[in-house]
């Protein structure tokens, strides 16, 4: 069935997996020792014009955030996070088990505004009991957020130079940053990032990877004995060129971009289509997720000639669903689409 | 020096030390198994009118916090907290600590409403993808709340309903629970707590003690092994004797209620000076604790002559401030703050 | 260049690859709910020869350790370990990490000993002050061991006696058990193991797949909520296709047993070699791991041929190094160890 | 009646409590920040011959080393230990429950022997694979052990020694360190003490307080926000002054001193009478416990007259039992011991 369900409903880009073959039974060391690896992070290191940034790969994305975090982050210290970021609402606790506060924060299309973190901040160190409280040591972002809006290069600007006044570091959760960079509103490039954010992730798993995030450390703060941590985290992968190969695939002759960018013109096209069946946009992004208004009756209908993902009720006669697009969307999909509405 | 700081700056009420020292060369044995516990937990079960209830000392309220929370939370669940509760926001993270989320609500002069905790779980189990997400698996009520306002019995009545209706224990933390309790707004008995609630705590560190939370679980439902999983959080008292003089001694001849009443009394005439001086209230609560407002100027000059907390800013010419009385209170303190204003 | 470092050098069994490119484009559900794993669940279960288990994959063994035992121990228990047990030395504490000891027996060539675990039991609970000590509340296993020794049927039945008679469940760890199964000493098929043990898991990374264990739990026993718990982990995989194809094909037409037949064939004809050679064994196994002594000399001289890994220092001119097989070993390598040496 | 059980059976020193008495009605700061901690910490400075020791109270023993133990190792790093040591065996797991292995060494009396200490951190490192092994961050003693044995002034510069060659940190558990520096058989002063540790705590609970610890970090190396993460651990006793108290007696006209050598002076009566008795011992201890080894008739006669410690079965017949003096012990206690035997 055609599906707009997500981003990871397929398996991996094809240059992907004929890498995986060529290279199969060439014998190498564990835990991303290896050349592919190596070869991987550097091809990272030049796309993100940040020579001396360390690279390490990890299996998801939830994993990338709790591990990333939890070791970021000083004993005393929490995360903030905008209250509808994936890591308040949509992991499980994941940075609760690791033992740190997230510190949610009011929001805005899922974005957290500049005034409202320096607010919070000011704020904190104004409280005189403030050492019986959590202090905020990083803030994350997801970029896209999760609901496919964009922080401005402006909007980044400001946030970084908050955190880096208060000497916090910025992390991004760029699970679905190929969307973001490739999307015509963007005006943040992937350079850009690396010098504003002190940590982030290069999303594979959602951008046509059959596994894998790579989180880019820009100022030389890889937490020490960073191995052994993700060891201890049980997130530690023995064949390391799983992820090795799959970056240096993606990262060869800007594959990564392509396909995030294919993704992005599929849903202008579908933005088009909807536009034209007169849909009413619950919200429009500008990158690869839509959000729109469906009568129930019509969801029941649609529901049985594509695949997509409920969001939530929008009042007793509606509901809001998600459609997104992906590297391996096809006109024909949108053909289907465009026939099913 | 006066002081209105809060409800712990005094010692001990003497009749704790008193008895401290009537018992102090007999031997004892440790860990709370001595006859003063026992004798301890007899009288608060007869208070609670539950005879089946199961009492357990421990040292502190944030420490009891944790150690209820952390122990009666299933893996996947976190606790349902208002967003001023004192775990959310003054407890340092020692929930999170334990790996739970605080899930935190809205809230009315640091109430929960029970139609907010309605929804909340509504919409929870609602929501399509709540496998992602943590479960609400406890609200935890603070009473008095950090405002010194206090839940009704229709109130408690309501969200212990919707509580059982969820399948989730009510917990309240009742750091200040005789305060509560005296309070002449008051409709809820001890009593009546113990039934609606699946366990609370009977402060004795903000009511008269030197330190000692008295938790109560009511419904048979005490985690196994609880002294194990006590000394695993490093709270186990060795000598906890110390923790079942006190409470033996607060539960004889109704001291701890008659402690708490003398607090309310001592705050009603606080209240009448207070609006005698046309002081203008932040919050006006029915319990031992006030939160007014003060130009700046002259809060310097109180500064000098007693003791209080510093609450909030109000504005750039005025802070809140809270006065707090306390089973030590006097006439006399309050004659020196009628005279200080 | 050759390598018998270990069991995990090689990519993936190239069926695997096969079919991961046969279901690329299809798209499928997230989260282990595709059809895929439904399959290979099923095909599991019928290898267990037990209908009722209840399969659940997870990415690597490290990972399925630390879920397993963490949601499967009570706040109060830890888990018996051989001193030489993964978990115990080359997890980097990833069970600690939970919050749980790991309580360590003496072995026997890596096995834990029937009666050493009974006395252990026998006089933990003859302590009179066992509330202040961790409760035993799991066995674990890894079988074949660390050293490649195999644990016969009536140890295995021993020590699941044992652990029913006190009512903890036994947990084999079974990174490598398919090279346990197919040694011509083991007495222990798959259904005996499914009825013996309470949970294992059955190792995909060192058997054939690129990543993946498939855990087992053969009592009706899987923690409530476990999807839950194990996002909370940051151990879920988004795609989830990647495990159930994997397992899925390892476990059609019998190649997860055709392939590890195959590893301990090379290792009886890597054993004859050794031995023709006059090599000292230092432990001679009966699955894929040779441990042999050799002169430092003649170490510096294999190291330029073939890869291997460095074990412990025997003496001062000695070395003890493992050689291991694996479904991807050749005649071919065999011949140029053989002239290696 | 008459008790040998252990040093923390009776309540408090009398003149702790008189001081309790006295300054009860004072009204002070709370956390810790009042007049009578800053003035026991100048005493205990003084005490220790070293003047920039930062000094903190905890409530109790298990408390202090999980506090201690859990803030000063990093993220990657456990703590070595006797087998026997008290965070080994006897605290509930409460060291691994903050997410640290506690790594076992062989021990002789209760003590780590200097070349097992070496001997472990020289292999550890040797280990070509130790980045997936917990590294080890910090060494464990408790002196007196938990068997009343002490270590030499040599024994403790040795180790000392080879902490600061592999950088870590050593700590002492000192629960009975009045008794160990008041033995007629120990050539260490608490400034050598001082001196030789990073870290280690002068114990209360049972050396005459009602309850409370004093930790000393004497290399200005008391973790930041030390406050916030004792309160996150539960740990922060509201009314500090009790513990401020305490030790500020403790600390005055050596009181702290002078009632642990009476501990001992009864303890070496004690030994005299066991020998006169030509009772067995198990291990005669240079402080204040000693364990014996009882015919189980007589033991049982024994238990109707006194008060004692079972320690462990001996064999079929016999039984080892600890007797421990204490500062409250009287000439009388020792008559009726020496009457039951």
């Amino acid at each position: 069935m055609i599906s707009f369900e997500n981003d990871y409903s397929a398996g991996a880009h094809p240059k992907i997996l004929e890498k995986l073959i060529q290279t199969n039974l060439e014998m190498l060391p564990g835990y991303g020792t290896d050349s592919y690896c190596e070869s991987a992070k550097e091809k990272i290191r030049a796309a993100c014009a940040c020579e001396s940034a360390q690279v390490e790969f990890l299996v998801g994305g939830t994993q990338a955030n709790s591990v990333v975090i939890s070791t970021m982050l000083k004993d005393y210290e929490g995360v903030i996070a905008a209250k509808t970021g994936h890591i308040s609402v949509h992991e499980a606790g994941a940075v609760e088990y690791t033992g740190h506060k997230v510190l949610e924060l009011e929001e805005k299309e899922g974005k957290i505004q500049p005034e409202v973190l320096e607010n919070y901040l000011k704020s904190f160190y104004a409280d005189e009991i403030h050492e019986h409280m959590v202090f905020p040591g990083m803030v994350y972002l997801s970029h896209p957020t999760e609901y496919g809006t964009l922080y401005t290069r402006e909007e980044l600007e400001k946030i970084s130079e908050i955190c880096h006044h208060y000497e916090i570091p910025l992390y991004m959760d760029g699970a679905r940053l190929g969307y973001g960079l490739m999307s015509p509103q963007s005006d943040l490039s992937l350079p850009d990032i690396a010098r504003l954010c002190d940590v982030f992730y290069i999303g594979g798993t959602k951008v046509g990877a059959l596994c894998g995030e790579a989180v880019v450390f820009t100022k030389n703060n890889r937490p020490a004995h960073f191995v052994n941590l993700i060891k201890k985290r049980g997130a530690l992968l023995a064949k390391g060129r799983l992820l090795g190969i799959q970056f240096d695939t993606l990262f060869t002759d800007n594959l990564y971009f392509e396909i995030s960018r294919h993704a992005i013109e599929m849903a202008e096209k579908m933005k088009a289509i909807l536009h034209k069946k007169n849909v009413n946009f619950y919200l429009e992004s500008p990158t690869n997720q839509q959000f729109i208004i469906l009568e129930n009756e019509k969801l029941k209908q649609l529901k049985e000639k594509l695949a997509f993902s409920f969001w939530e009720r929008y009042d007793e006669t509606h509901t809001v669903i998600r459609l997104a697009t992906s590297w391996s969307t096809t006109e024909e999909d949108l053909k289907v689409l465009k026939e099913s509405l």
